[in-house]
């Protein structure tokens, strides 16, 4: 086993789309008394300490392949967390002392996020109990993470609005009312399905197959892929924003 | 004094305009030897420890604060740099035994920066050598302080993309031309001084004033500022965007 860096952690907020609700994905926290009685049970991000010769990027990209088995999975450095009060509630501290760790001790993490979509990943979660939770929903998280989260949804929105990055959440076809329907759930607004189309069209990378859905209650509607080819190609100069 | 914390670090990027070019602010490092012989002498950014007791948004700000005699100065936390090997050239491993730091200790930096404009600040250096260099003539900097500056000029330019954060670059009364010159410089593009000057009058919150410049040769040009509050009364939903 690799040394592990006593300070450095990295944090990964895994969101999650299902076609219905963003979510991420929190592992379940357990303390037991010496007994094995249940003290408390909550839920953390995925996350941990990296290791001495690891580079975080690497930490992070380690963390996620456990995960998922994949490797390339996109990943974005979004924040760094070092108040130094961040390890100060109790149930933290007695946490860290049942895992060997000294909660006096200062660890800085740094946050990533990563984008699936939780039809299409399998989830390697070893011995850890994780689950989905709408990111509207989550209740108390441990440590700082429900600060983390909130800043990586944040910065998703901006970086969303800034560049093709929403089609990790879909499959790789998928029809402009699962493309509608997921710009919704990240920006919690509606939009008018006509105008919705009438934007789109103006996409030239988002590409029109020459096939439609199978195995739909209703009448089966165009696929469509996101090119980065054409993307590349065809995008604006920056000043398509704002002085 | 505080105790230093020897594993973390802020690095601050300072971006100073100057109405002609985007410069960085550099700090002078020497090295000399036992007998007073100059062994070196390089460029780094602005950074230092922080202290224990200390938020790393607080570290940066008093490293600011010291440099500029101004509290509450736009600051920007846009990336953590943690590579094993950041510390690993010769020449900063010599500097960092001069000063009494091991260089086999790791230290993750969390990058920072800010926007100033030159010609409104006085500079509060200390017994630092401290210079203005224009960001595309900077030569080789210290540690990895080459790669911090070149991720703070990509998310700057994002950043400028996405909201008003440029105006932070002048003065609060400004010429149309000084504010097309700013974007050029920026992006290193040109614009067509009409199409700019269309794009501008849409823009309700750069606001004209009852003032011309003064004390300039040619003939006075028409004075304008940014109204923040205008900018967020009128700012138009995230879909103007891209999908």
């Amino acid at each position: 086993m690799p040394a592990i860096n006593p300070n450095i952690s990295v944090d990964c907020v895994i969101f999650g789309y299902d076609f219905k609700d963003l979510n991420v994905l929190l592992v379940e926290r357990t303390l037991l008394s010496e007994k094995g009685d249940l003290i408390f049970t909550d839920h953390t991000l995925l996350g941990n300490h990296i290791y001495e010769e690891e580079d975080i990027d690497e930490a992070a990209m380690r963390i996620l392949k456990e995960l998922t088995g994949f490797e390339n999975i996109f990943l974005e450095q979004f924040h760094t967390f070092a108040h130094p009060k961040r390890l100060e509630n109790e149930k933290d501290r007695q946490w860290l002392r049942s895992i060997g760790f000294d909660p006096d001790n200062r660890v800085i993490t740094v946050g990533y996020y990563s984008l699936l979509n939780c039809k299409e990943v399998t989830l390697h979660a070893g011995n850890r109990r994780v689950c989905w939770v709408p990111v509207n929903i989550v209740g108390d998280l441990a440590f700082d993470h429900n600060l983390i989260l909130a800043k990586a949804y944040e910065d998703l929105k901006l970086k969303v609005m800034l560049g093709p990055i929403a089609y990790q959440f879909l499959p790789r076809k998928f029809t402009l009312s699962q493309l509608q329907k997921l710009y919704e759930v990240i920006f919690n607004i509606r939009f008018d399905k006509r105008n919705f189309r009438k934007k789109v069209a103006r996409m030239k990378y988002l590409v029109p197959l020459n096939e439609k859905q199978k195995g739909v209650a209703h009448k089966p509607a165009q696929l469509y892929m996101f090119s980065r080819e054409v993307f590349e190609m065809t995008k604006k100069g920056v000043f398509e924003f704002t002085i």
